[in-house]
């Protein structure tokens, strides 16, 4: 089979790879969609240790699997557990000691014609969301996780500090919420989607300090961080949510002053996003800037990563 | 009155000092006792621009105040309010944005023969408690705040990282919940004190990594910090309950992927401080290594500051 393989920061596509074969409990999913995450651009950047096929975001075919999944098409949980270790029997399964990560550590990815899953991994897509939507499920169900982490009430005053691809998901989960929402950034263009939906926008010099609840780092550089914290007020929340190329330097004195706590988020809730989308309670269509095929596969990750691109695609 | 003065960063008596004429509201207390802490120490090293007297643990006698009070040993607490800003309104009042902090933000602290405080701060000290004793309500108050902050179960595995003053005093707090408790520190003899309460402790190198719910962070320097860190599973909380010198650096990227929560911690509930203390619950006076006068303020500091040192006392 096709498919994209990355080793030693390199990328290729291979035509030369075997078809996965799926053990007791998988599907083998044919892969029609998949989306390009900051995730992979940082695999490629060698920021973290992988080889293999790339690709976490995808909505696929069972192609083989249970009877009620045959012919269907899916969305998949990434994180594979064992079922056994102490995060699987404390219900915390994405933290699972022994997990395999589909295309980022140790199980080859969705930027191939297949790849398998188990079957307690995979969502049914309802025939109402288009695959272009459905191909967002996981970016927007990590974007849900905060609400799972953090409760979060109308009174509270959040930001969203950037206008990336997870800024923009991650603003329209929190408005889910009914909190006081703003969402800061540097680009006019991105901005103006979240304007459409009724979002509140502004620009960084707009933002008060110690003025906001909750924010929401979403830029994943130092300057994002920064700018996170002087906008909390004392007893405040930041949720980390986007990972960091290298170390980053705070100010531990001040967070114990003021009583800050600072949460990391990563995977969150499939069914919770595919509801969301099947309501039309996310727009995700408008962030898509470009579509590709295997074939493609440099053309695609060189437009992923030109600095301000929203979301790639391949279709396959 | 007599009272010890910082100013850049050196200490002296003075005997000039006007005794502090209370507003409405305030009542005038006689220090009979206090205590040095880690931020007097720091306040001391620059760490923090304060002039003035510092001292915020204390116990006393009012002198002059409402009927009730007079003439009562007293504890206080150190944050004065304004009552109306977004923190006092919000059941916040340790944060108020307009606030004095005895002994640490422009208000006269309690290395002296007199201070005032706002009456709604004073605690009348149970005559059951020592004033020996009752000199570590503060301390204690402090401590029980990780409790305010953070639930913790019975089923919890919990590590405090430190054998100061701060480690023994919020081990023996956390001892209460009844959680499954551990204690790390390098120090034999201080260690033993929690040992004769019965609260286990061990060496650095007995502590597995990623094993703990929730970890508190007493020592104030960057390798406990990491320490702490590496002894905390997936989804735990680590407690930051000591200032630091200066910034921290931290692998953001990985409280992202184990999704862990920092929650700083600063001043706690004097009345249950002093609930536990009256009951006998948490055993300070192990921890009394010197007493000292005013007059001997230079020598009570350098004891104080002597590595190693538990607390050190001022009796008046």
């Amino acid at each position: 089979m096709k498919g994209i393989w990355l080793e030693n920061q390199r990328l290729r596509l291979r035509a030369d790879l075997p078809v996965p074969e799926p053990v007791t409990g998988e599907a083998l999913i044919r892969i029609i969609r998949a989306g390009i995450c900051n995730t992979d651009l940082e695999l490629l950047r060698g920021y973290y240790p992988y080889r293999g096929v790339p690709g976490h975001e995808f909505v696929g075919i069972v192609e083989s699997g249970p009877k009620e999944l045959l012919g269907k098409r899916v969305v998949g949980e990434i994180n594979t557990t064992c079922g056994h270790c102490h995060y699987c029997r404390t219900g915390r399964p994405t933290h699972c000691e022994n997990r395999t990560v589909l295309g980022i550590i140790n199980r080859n990815g969705a930027f191939a014609d297949f790849i398998t899953l188990p079957v307690a991994n995979l969502h049914i897509v309802p025939d109402t969301i288009p695959t272009n939507t459905a191909v967002f499920t996981e970016p927007v169900a990590a974007a849900l996780q905060i609400q799972e982490q953090v409760q979060i009430t109308l009174n509270d005053r959040v930001l969203v500090v950037g206008d990336g691809k997870l800024g923009l998901l991650v603003a329209q989960t929190l408005a889910l919420t009914g909190c006081d929402l703003l969402v800061v950034g540097r680009h006019a263009e991105k901005l103006a989607i979240l304007q459409t939906l009724g979002i509140a926008t502004a620009p960084a010099t707009a933002i008060s300090e110690r003025s906001f609840d909750l924010t929401v780092e979403c830029t994943g550089n130092p300057a994002g961080f920064d700018f996170a914290r002087r906008a909390l007020r004392s007893r405040g929340t930041l949720v980390l949510k986007s990972t960091y190329a290298g170390m980053l330097t705070i100010n531990a004195s001040a967070l114990v002053v003021d009583e800050i706590t600072l949460i990391g988020s990563r995977c969150g809730p499939f069914n919770y996003a595919l509801a969301t989308l099947a309501a039309g309670q996310i727009q995700v269509e408008p962030m898509i800037q470009g579509s590709y095929s295997l074939n493609q596969a440099l053309d695609a990750f060189n437009h992923a990563r030109k600095k301000g691109t929203l979301k790639i695609l391949f279709e396959n």
